[in-house]
């Protein structure tokens, strides 16, 4: 068995990147402006998933689940209102477009 | 404090959002053929961990974390392969593209 410090370290490590890897799809989809390949259902799903293991985290005292949940909450609800943003703001634009084009100059 | 049957429960139903909900984006790129959006850097980071979480649930003998941890991975690998997939597609395509604007007809 390896020590407990190592076990730590180990899970730590774990939940940084599987916490913080969600800052990446922030960055792609705040700076591209699109997320029409993103799957909403599946950060719906996420969420909920994430909100689970935060309480089941808060029972069992287990201060390293609450941190990453908690982060990871954040990054996802990010996702989800950069995808409802740029959504609406796509479907804007074809009205608009779809005016000009209907009395075009 | 709850009965442990219960807080069991609440990991296997939390597992089991958190995992299935990567076979959600897997289904919408799979039926679009369109991953654009979709951070391939994020996966990259993500997996990186979820391997190592299936590694720390190795050493601590936890089955759920085992179990939940090798499903996501298999997701998720799915969905780097249809980014993979579908983004070579799209430049052989806009090259084939290319190819007829340069000689039309």
């Amino acid at each position: 068995m390896l020590p407990s410090t190592t076990l730590t370290t180990l899970g730590l490590i774990a939940g940084a990147l599987t916490s913080f890897s969600f800052a990446l799809q922030v960055w792609r989809s705040w700076r591209t402006k699109s997320v029409k390949d993103v799957s909403a259902s599946m950060y719906v799903v996420f969420s909920t998933g994430v909100i689970l293991w935060l309480v089941y985290g808060m029972l069992r005292h287990d201060v390293a689940l609450i941190v990453w949940n908690a982060l990871t909450l954040v990054l996802v609800a990010l996702i989800l209102a950069l995808k409802v943003r740029y959504t609406q703001r796509t479907a804007t634009d074809r009205r608009a477009l779809g005016t000009e084009l209907d009395h075009p100059g």
